[in-house]
């Protein structure tokens, strides 16, 4: 056991609304040393999501919440300090979900997507385009929405971390893509840098009657973030088997109570829509594949992307609050430590 | 131009809430000849479906409504009184959907699936296990539902043409099947002769706690007719990857506002469901190889089917209103005019 400290956000209370500081608590514990088949590492990067909100709440949901006392579950990228395992070697850069703190004891076979020495992509691009939120994007889209050259494709949330890639994608293949966005600056971004056919912005924009503007031929494909009033909306536009992937729903999460489903549910009916619902470690193994195509991408400047990089772990509770007043733009991470030279 | 009479059910007026004989008028009208290309048919047995009073109204539809003036909508059996098509002959049996009348001029071309001379089966399953019906059942629940073996499947309107027939298709798959219908009697019918796991009565049980008792391993499949509540109480109960056949939403037709969605929705991104809406002609090309199957399956006794057959013309806009009321069991119909002799 080390004299170093760890600091560790530990859940104190189930968020009622919006999240609170006071929901959670900073520990300080001891570093402890990694037992057989363990790694101890060193946080770099600890990523911020909007499905950290539903972990955070008891409803139903698709892995087991938080419970109250348990750090804060969060995707992380570090380095080992101490190895007790054959396969793991101090220096090496790796990725796993130890959350909220600055150090973890981790099992070796957790450690996922080990980041291979010399590899000049940034740190930043594993915890965003080439991770999580990006292979949201590319299985969400390409497995669920089935996007097919010349059909229309909505996006919400569509200047955050998975939104941003989505209709880049979509571009790539072919579609009209058209955004919608919080800000006038997030539209001008996702028109004029990342090739979107339009954005609207919801929180000036009747965004009915501008998705009316926008999609003249309908809505084939909806990659839905956000829920409520937008989903609404683009339920009234949808074609004939338009297909919606249900990623997220984050207009709801800080609600206490539960949420109705669409007013325009029976269109899903009427117009045969396939609405399903979309977690990414579904598609786990194939993560190698998403990684490679999305990575050569990036490398050909097809794909761009863009991180909102918040520093000290300290800030972590304040800067999770970004995802749902949409301050952030691109993929929101905490840097808890330095990188180390690679 | 004969000079016998064809008495047609004209919509009058967009029903407000349930259906009412007003919403009709009954005119009567000279029977015409039939056009080059034509044929003229005489009305045999009337299809009564919940999909009807979709077609009453004008909200967004897969068809365009019925308009005001014109001859109610529905599909047919009946038999060619004259030919003006060199395809057709006076007395051959054709189904259609020429609607509520006794007669009509019909396009050759819309008089698909002739039945042929000296076929032993029963008009009436034409119009239920083997017609639109059965079909919905069996493109449904194959098709969208995809059960497996040793799954739990979960049926609402379940005494009904469609329900009865996809939860019997569910158990020759080998699955576990509750069913939710109306009363006690049609709960023992479909327990006792169509060999469902269970049956549940939702105006006397509580439908969340009946199905928690009765499917111990989750839903993994709903085939959907009802919405509303009996939805709800589904979704909170599915498993990852559920799939949700829409087939229908009767409790919320007769409604003139719009329903929101079910409360339990986000189950359906949590799970990983799938929800698709579904109609039945959008498999038209596959009705041979599904009818051949529904046959076979009836023909070895594996599949029962129940007809609800009311006769007169005059009693459609009343028999129609059952089908929101839960007080037919089987498919309902109306018996225009005799069989002929085949």
């Amino acid at each position: 056991m080390s004299n170093r400290k760890n600091r560790a956000w530990r859940l104190a209370a189930r968020p009622a609304g919006a999240i609170k500081k006071s929901d959670f608590r900073l520990a300080e514990e001891p570093v402890l040393s990694p037992k057989p088949g363990e790694a101890l590492v060193r946080t770099i990067y600890l990523s911020l999501d909007p499905t950290n909100r539903i972990w955070m709440s008891d409803v139903d949901q698709y892995m087991p919440p938080v419970g109250i006392g348990d750090v804060m579950r969060g995707g992380t990228i570090g380095v080992v300090e101490e190895s007790n395992d054959p396969n793991l070697k101090p220096g090496e850069i790796v990725q796993g979900m130890w959350g909220w703190q600055d150090y973890a004891c981790v099992p070796a076979a957790a450690l996922r997507a080990r980041i291979p020495a010399g590899d000049p992509t940034p740190l930043t691009a594993y915890m965003s385009v080439l991770g999580g939120t990006g292979l949201t994007a590319y299985f969400g889209l390409l497995e669920l929405g089935q996007p097919k050259e010349g059909e229309t494709v909505v996006v919400s949330a569509a200047a955050g971390a998975v939104g941003s890639i989505v209709g880049q994608i979509a571009k790539l293949k072919g579609c009209r893509v058209v955004g919608i966005a919080g800000t006038d600056e997030k539209c001008r971004w996702l028109t004029a840098e990342l090739g979107f056919d339009a954005a609207i912005n919801y929180r000036r924009e009747n965004v009915l009657e501008a998705l009316r503007k926008h999609c003249p031929k309908g809505i084939d494909v909806d990659f839905e973030n956000v829920g409520g009033d937008i989903l609404d909306a683009v339920l009234t536009l949808v074609n004939n088997y338009a297909r919606v992937v249900l990623c997220g729903l984050i207009s709801t999460y800080n609600e206490n109570t539960e949420v109705p489903g669409p007013a325009k549910f029976a269109n899903i009916l009427m117009k045969r829509v396939k609405l399903q619902g979309f977690i990414v470690t579904d598609f786990l193994k194939r993560f190698p594949e998403g990684r490679a195509q999305l990575a050569e991408w990036v490398k050909a400047g097809k794909l761009k992307y863009q991180v909102d990089v918040v520093p000290g772990l300290e800030n972590a509770p304040k800067a999770v609050g970004k995802l749902f007043t949409g301050e952030n733009k691109g993929k929101l991470m905490v840097q808890v430590s330095e990188e180390p030279k690679r």
